[in-house]
């Protein structure tokens, strides 16, 4: 954007659309390349969340392995999957679409916070058809996936002030075939805890803020 | 400590040496409850490293569980093991004992910048005699570890101007007999990057400075 103190959120809906498309040519131009085997899509906002540039930026990278992160998230569904013959993502959808932890949803996507999250307002946007990679993503699904990115965007600026944060875009290994055990999603992490030598020690996180209580805060702000 | 502003190596041999009894001391009666699996000791230093307390403090958390970290390199020397027959530490110690990434040795303790670092100055300190758990440390051992500690954060705290940081004693879990494959020893990681999207979204970690550069730093800072 040529916008220099724009944040996510202050994007215009037709904006974040051309920024989903620019995510979804990208990955399909690089995945031509077989010797990749995983591509990160993410944003750092602020200092506290790491970023190193000021002016407004999402990141790509495109690694040779599939990450260690990316391989416990899929092969935990696969073992859900074998055991219930169902993907936990879209177990989760369907449970938690009325219930305390649900932030926001539009005609595609449902927006939670997670029934154990490892940071206070931890945020999941999950699509509500099934689809294990993000670039598959068909056009009014990233129209209205532009429309739920603003409004969640806008909702955790209202609440917690413009908060540092990073977004990832968790999908499927680029080479893999449409995987049923998988569904692709996005988690948005604003930067309130430090982590620490308790999690550094152990890989588990303290959390003082119950989804519940987080839920309830983005829900109540409204569609700002 | 009653001392308010100190920092671990602003204390004397003698009181580390303390601080470490009470560790082994808390470690031992703790572990006579059977419903703990796993003992973490630990110190924050510094906002940015996560203290929530200014005062110097060390903290343990007993957990009835072992933690997915823990388990991970346990396994993982297990497997080195499996495969050699010989103790991975143990290894690693011999190999860097003269070269480009060591920090400083005692009598009983290695000190190095491991091979491949997730941090820019991580720094671990080993025992050189093999043995999986912190708490069976003899005295000449804890007291050794005092003078070593101490030379070791004098040299971090100079190097990088009394940086915040984490130290974590890794060691086997509590209930277990002594492990040939596992060797305990304490990881210490200043807090000079942030933890961002990349991070998060793969379990790897970007480290802009080698361990044979940090190593050199920290060896020419001598005895301060």
């Amino acid at each position: 954007t040529p916008q220099h103190a724009v944040t996510f959120g202050d994007l215009q809906e037709k904006q974040i659309e051309e920024v989903l498309w620019a995510f979804k040519d990208r990955v399909n131009d690089l995945k031509k390349d077989r010797r990749f085997r995983y591509i990160l899509l993410f944003k750092n906002f602020g200092e506290a969340a790491g970023a190193s540039l000021e002016h407004p930026h999402c990141q790509l990278i495109a690694l040779p392995v599939i990450p260690k992160r990316v391989k416990e998230e899929v092969d935990g569904a696969k073992l859900f999957y074998d055991l219930k013959e169902r993907c936990i993502f879209c177990d989760i959808i369907r449970q938690e679409a009325a219930g305390a932890r649900l932030v926001t949803e539009s005609e595609r996507f449902t927006v939670i916070e997670p029934y154990a999250p490892r940071f206070p307002f931890e945020t999941w946007v999950l699509p509500k058809r099934h689809q294990s990679h993000f670039e598959d993503s068909d056009a009014p699904t990233l129209q209205n996936l532009a429309w739920v990115m603003r409004a969640t965007m806008r909702k955790i600026d209202h609440v917690l002030e413009r908060p540092a944060y990073n977004f990832i875009v968790h999908s499927a290994p680029i080479q893999d075939e449409p995987l049923p055990h998988f569904h692709w999603h996005l988690e948005i992490i604003p930067k309130l805890t430090k982590v620490a030598g308790f999690e550094w020690g152990t890989g588990f996180y303290i959390n003082p803020t119950p989804p519940e209580e987080s839920a309830r805060f983005l829900r109540e702000a409204g569609l700002v």
